[in-house]
């Protein structure tokens, strides 16, 4: 089978030189696993972390390793006997044609819920990252202005529509227009294209009676211009720092601690694997919001294992809407 | 009487031009108001930001107005019946040999608890300021590492204090050895020299399990030393900002909020009045630790109320430990 090996550390922008697709031997399940033939593979921002030698909130990759990233697929074959060969599952894989998943972290999947890709964005971890992100550490209420950043991607989306259902006046910040239509059309009041606009500006007229929440994707100038609109007791869930990401250097910015005192704002990080034991929670709710239509996604589907670094590459440039993933092998039927 | 008036906003570092002594009318108390001849007045640091114009914590001091501090004096004549003239009260007044206070906002002094300028430190707003930071934003646990910035001042003192009866490891960071021998004998467990020291080494050697909480009273370099060393779940409890209140531009250092998605630190600003309800409950057991000496004090009394521009030029040059203060009229018996 083919798989993505880690070839290299990148410096800044990560390039093709830190991939490199190799033959290996198809892996072997040992008790408690599954060997899956993957559909789907998800690529995120959160693995430029993972390329990273020093302190990061993910485990780094190790040169040589086979990467590694949220699957769905097929069991082909199961050592553990809540999953037979055949099953739908989601979990987490590697970058390759076949991956071994520990059952005990896999999730079936339901085709009549959503198709599979959904497995790796609303109904996978973005999904969840949203959910838990938004209504734990933004904790927003009906009225309450929410801004979101990087808006139209997987997460961002999410936090958007789930703002929206929770009755608040929700913004969003992304850098196309087509992007902002599509996000007014699944219930975000306001969109804000930091590509063309005065971000500034643009804030304090989306946001004429400040700022209760903003979920942050992507730190730098955005979250600089969302900063001085905070509203007392303010919350910021910090879910992501896209922008800062391939910083060669660290990343400096005007001091925001000040801002805190005024408003008393807190200021929140979040990682999704914290609320573990409650991800059959999330997945429930967002099935049935799926399944009514209320909460709507979108898919950026890139073909071919051979094409993965691009798609992952591809999610610095902000161009795409929704969940960026790569189909494996066939399409479906 | 004599009263300070605001006579110019200070660009950068105050100077004397920002303050002028002036004589004027003795004010007369209107019905729930007291005239008292204060006896004490306090200088502190958050004073820098009622000097702008532009938005901050605390209301702006307007041109020409007579300024506005914490006092601590005799009540001279009562518009309130919970008060009579001779009592001994606490309360907003102003820079001035009488001041008028709201009876609703004036607290009773017990000289038998404390000295009068102790109702201005530990038993007053920056006891308090302590008392809710630390317990409240700070969350500390016993066996956690707590830092305090500014540690031997009128705020961070108390933390330290509180932290080290709440059975925390407790660091303090201040600029001066006199300050660090004082504080090393209150409770702290390790004190680090920020002017002599490279504070990221010594964080690194007092702290060698992290930390759990940072009680920020500075910003700026020292803050960004510590921010690495904050463990999962870390509470930062943002209570002033002195390094920055005089810069010129808006001040810049590396951006710090992608930590705090690795480590699902909390950062929160606080502001004492918001636990108005309950500075009783402040007053009560600050009485009884200081009574029983679990919690000690420093005061720095400058003698005149001519002198007090000075006094608060003072709090910005880091030399002077606990609590600043200006007497005015005559020494007591």
């Amino acid at each position: 089978m083919r798989a993505w090996h880690f070839a290299e550390r990148p410096e800044g922008e990560p390039t093709l030189d830190s991939f490199d697709l190799r033959e290996r031997e198809r892996p072997t399940p040992r008790f408690g696993e599954l060997l899956v033939r993957v559909r789907y593979l998800s690529v995120d921002p959160y693995m430029r972390g993972r390329m990273r030698a020093g302190e990061s909130y993910a485990e780094p990759w190790d040169v040589g390793d086979v990467l590694q990233g949220g699957v769905v697929g097929e069991v082909v074959e199961s050592e553990h006997d809540r999953f037979e060969a055949g099953d739908l599952v989601a979990g987490r894989g590697t970058w390759a044609e076949y991956s071994v998943l520990d059952a005990d972290d896999a999730a079936p999947v339901d085709p009549a819920v959503a198709d599979l890709p959904a497995y790796l964005g609303v109904l996978g971890m973005p999904g969840r990252t949203a959910y838990f992100g938004l209504l734990e550490v933004g904790d927003p209420r009906p009225g309450d202005t929410v801004v979101v950043s990087a808006a139209a991607g997987a997460v961002g989306s999410v936090v958007g529509q789930l703002a929206d259902l929770t009755g608040c006046h929700v913004v969003g910040i992304a850098g196309a227009e087509g992007k902002l239509e599509w996000l007014e059309s699944v219930g975000f009041d306001e969109g804000i294209n930091y590509k063309e606009e005065d971000v500034s500006a643009a804030l304090r007229k989306a946001c004429p009676d400040g700022i209760d929440v903003y979920f942050d994707n992507v730190g730098g100038p955005v979250t600089d211009a969302v900063w001085p609109l905070l509203n007392v007791r303010a919350r910021v869930a910090v879910c992501g720092q896209i922008a800062l990401y391939n910083a060669t250097e660290v990343p400096t910015g005007p001091r925001k601690l000040g801002k805190l005192i005024e408003s008393r704002a807190r200021v929140e990080g979040l990682l999704v694997r914290d609320y573990e034991d409650r991800w059959g929670e999330a997945l429930k709710r967002l099935s049935e919001w799926v399944a009514s239509g209320e909460v709507e996604y979108r898919e950026n589907v890139v073909d071919g294992l051979e094409n993965a670094p691009d798609a992952f590459l591809g999610l610095f440039e902000g161009t795409k809407i929704g969940k960026q993933l790569v189909q494996v092998g066939q399409r479906e039927a």
